[in-house]
């Protein structure tokens, strides 16, 4: 039995801490509205007098006077509005800019049981659709790219793929008409999290569903219905897009003519699934992120939860080669003393890839989104789940309620997420059922057979050796298994250290490797 | 300028939020003290009524739990005591067990210009010393490791390198005098954060010193002067150990007699320093930790930081294909939906790593040890620069004050530790003076200089292959550096893909390939 006394005081410890605690300097900053913090005073909490002076931490203060600056914003805005798409809250508009939008009035069933009522998809488009309506090439993006992959009149900023697309590029716009989306769940334009739920005008937060890569690809598929187009030239993507463009063709094997797939996998792999849960894990821990609800006023959206996520994220999208080259020891100011704060170029470079980023995308939007990476398989038998939940679930959208609806509602019920009773304790060898890996004697037959629609399809897998978290045995891995399938024209490029050590973001970066082969494959 | 009401509101939103805010069931918790958190309710915050039931975060719950927990049992000791050794405290004493104790009254200056006014190794031993007092083995630990490297009668719990210790064992204890300490800046009986400053009776915490690897071989070495040890027989260690077991005979050639360096390296590289950093950032971020302040009741150790930081190290110390093998897309109850808390089994075991460290180690142990392997560079124009500043503070120790003291004080000016004044930018290449991994012609001049003490000792040199936090090269570079310099009995031994898949954890596990290289070296 905890004493009275006791409960008193921890409801008033529970009550009082900040999330980050103010420092001297900061009030400071909160009466010269400056944020040009340099130093912490040799008083800082009466913690002068020690054998050694006290460490500063220019890296939280920054961190505290950004969450002051944004709670100031938003308590200027929040006595006439809380309206999210409003610029002078808190919450930023997360969009890149101008882009067109499909809205769709009927629901959309989700692979887990989950129902969007409605939906929207936000799209851009680059050259012409021929009569035919032939020439359509969909183009995929990243985690956390936006439709916005190439300029255009409507937005002329450079787009995420810009070197890649235009007239005379390896997308061709003179011969190709290009289609870029948001993917659902994102924050750019397409229906996700900080989206209102039209059942009580709310944003979703963390009630929004569970969604996977094949959701998304249907969401696009109804945006192809919608502009007419019944076949795909090709399916194009790199990263998780490599993954939604071939999930297009296996979803859709008669709508998609061929298939490109740079740095992406059929299935997600431990280690890739290891650093996205640490992402995950870092960004809810976040008080801030107040388990998904943080888009009204005064609360400001977790930006230091995400700021670290994407500075983990950062790690595994170039490599140590790279790296070794390009930063080695040196630090960000010789001259200093070593601090705990960003000291080494490498760790400046980190901070700033998460300070670049941590308002310009939305946290619930990266945990939905980055789940959906994780369960994303193409193997036969994750297919057969899936199917039969689908099914189980398929009265949702058609409002009819079978008799035993309430038992047979797979994955909806609220309170089974719980952890596994035991922790995970360390074993002494995995049994053979564990062991996925492409062996010796070939690819997973779970795969083969997943990826059977896709016999016939001409298919470019292109993979990246310095890759760490797509490694170039994951895209050896799709390659194998469509021939094992009996595809004969899969082409797959493996670029070695020699050509790339940019890791994961080749293909952001490598016009010529990247961009000849797919221009080549289209051709 | 920003309103009076919008000031005011903000004070207001600066004092309330709590670290994590409190849920229902989590008042549910206070109330039974149970910690079983299975479920949230659907009226969570007034959060029901839409198109999908909201999430629910047990993992959280179970954060939330032991915030409470920790701070219950403090406040339950608080009003006796703020000893931290009280084992009622909310702050765990961090020791093994029983350990001897070398307590020095003379200080120790560090690297880079602070100050230890006295300090403790704690040290364990295992075999006997023999009258020639030749026969000593110190053995050096990984990063959080203690000095229980074995079992033995005052402490009969499993060493951390139980298996290769003892009787007939790699390190025979029938013939070899056995030495481990607890790094200086650990938490497990030497002087670290956690240790109080004699200057003042309180707590070091973030006023401890930045320390080097060096540092904490002198410390050591200290310890050998006491013991009447002038010669060791080999200097033994593995990780931060392979890298301390190399400074050792760089800082004191003629009192090493041969040295074994087990995935370690000479120079820390940018890599492992990013993933150092995301660790620290994690932890740092976490409002607990307090900017180190966090020892004394009702205050509580930063739980959430440390576990978060754990999981992120769990990442590099193992290997992707051997998670492939023994985890593969296994969930931990397929039953369940998916969820955003751990969930497959990689999660969990990531969770499971982070749970059961996150009260055994000091946070600032873990920040300072951390930033010292960051700064380790066994190059020789390192070396030079410590020796410089070493110089111009030697007059702390020798409490005579120069005319221009204030002045020539590197290192130690509180107020420098600030971010470079312009965010790091993207680079087109390198120069080529940034470029310093081992190029086909040979290591680099720096370290083959750094390491020319060392050109007559026998040393064992060993990398494995699936290791992604201290790669292969890095212990080819040592190797290639120490031949370099002239060295002909150095033995280099790579583990292969085909012997290990344990990555860095290799030197734990791998009794028959690591073991019976040590062993041999040893004879």
């Amino acid at each position: 039995m905890v004493p009275r006394h006791a409960l008193q005081l921890l409801h008033r410890a529970a009550r009082s801490p900040t999330p980050f605690p103010l420092s001297p300097s900061l009030n400071r900053i909160r009466i010269s509205h400056s944020i040009n913090v340099r130093c912490i005073s040799s008083t800082h909490s009466g913690r002068s007098g020690g054998s050694n002076p006290q460490m500063s931490f220019p890296c939280l203060d920054a961190l505290e006077a950004r969450t002051l600056s944004l709670q100031s914003r938003a308590l200027a805005s929040s006595t006439s509005s809380t309206n999210l798409s409003s610029s002078s809250g808190p919450e930023p508009t997360y969009t890149t800019g101008a882009h067109q939008a499909f809205n769709s009035i009927d629901p959309l069933l989700l692979d887990y049981g989950g129902v969007l009522p409605k939906f929207t998809i936000a799209y851009e488009t680059w050259g012409t659709l021929n009569p035919e309506r032939s020439n359509a090439i969909l183009l995929h993006t990243g985690l956390s790219a936006s439709s916005h992959a190439h300029s255009n009149e409507a937005n002329p900023k450079p787009g995420w793929w810009e070197r890649f697309i235009g007239p005379r590029k390896p997308i061709d716009t003179d011969r190709f008409f290009v289609i870029c989306t948001n993917v659902l769940g994102g924050c750019y334009g397409s229906t996700g999290p900080s989206s209102i739920d039209p059942s009580d005008g709310l944003p979703y937060a963390t009630r929004f569903p569970i969604l996977t890569l094949q959701d998304m690809v249907r969401g696009q598929f109804r945006l192809l219905d919608y502009l007419g187009i019944t076949k795909l030239y090709a399916s194009v993507g790199s990263s998780m897009g490599g993954m939604l463009s071939l999930c297009s063709g296996v979803l859709y094997p008669s709508r998609v003519g061929r298939i490109v797939s740079i740095s992406g996998c059929a299935r997600s792999h431990p280690y890739s699934i290891a650093m996205r849960h640490t992402q995950r894990q870092v960004l809810m821990a976040d008080p801030a992120w107040n388990r998904g609800f943080y888009y009204s006023p005064p609360q400001v959206p977790p930006h230091t939860g995400m700021k670290l996520a994407r500075e983990i994220a950062t790690i595994t999208y170039r490599s140590g080669p790279e790296w070794e080259q390009r930063f080695g020891r040196q630090r960000a100011d010789e001259s200093k003393a070593p601090a705990l704060c960003p000291d080494f170029l490498i760790e400046t470079y980190l901070d700033h890839a998460g300070e670049k980023w941590c308002l310009e995308y939305d946290a619930n939007s990266l945990l939905y989104v980055s789940k959906a990476m994780d369960l994303f398989d193409l193997g036969a038998k994750n297919a057969a789940d899936r199917e039969a939940i689908r099914a189980k679930n398929q009265w949702k959208i058609d409002s009819t309620l079978p008799e035993d609806a309430s038992s047979t509602i797979e994955g909806q019920d609220e309170c089974t997420l719980t952890l596994p009773p035991k922790p995970y304790k360390e074993q002494p060898r995995a049994s053979s059922t564990v062991a996925q890996a492409a062996s010796p004697s070939g690819p997973p037959e779970d795969l083969v057979r997943g990826l059977s629609a896709l016999a016939n399809h001409p298919t470019l897998i292109l993979g990246v050796a310095s890759d760490i978290l797509f490694p170039a045995w994951q895209q050896r891995e799709i390659a194998e298994s469509l021939r094992a399938g009996g595809n004969r024209v899969v082409t797959h490029v493996e670029l070695g250290e020699d050509k790339s050590l940019f890791g994961h973001d080749t293909f952001l970066l490598d016009l010529v490797n990247v961009g000849c082969a797919v221009e080549r494959f289209l051709e």
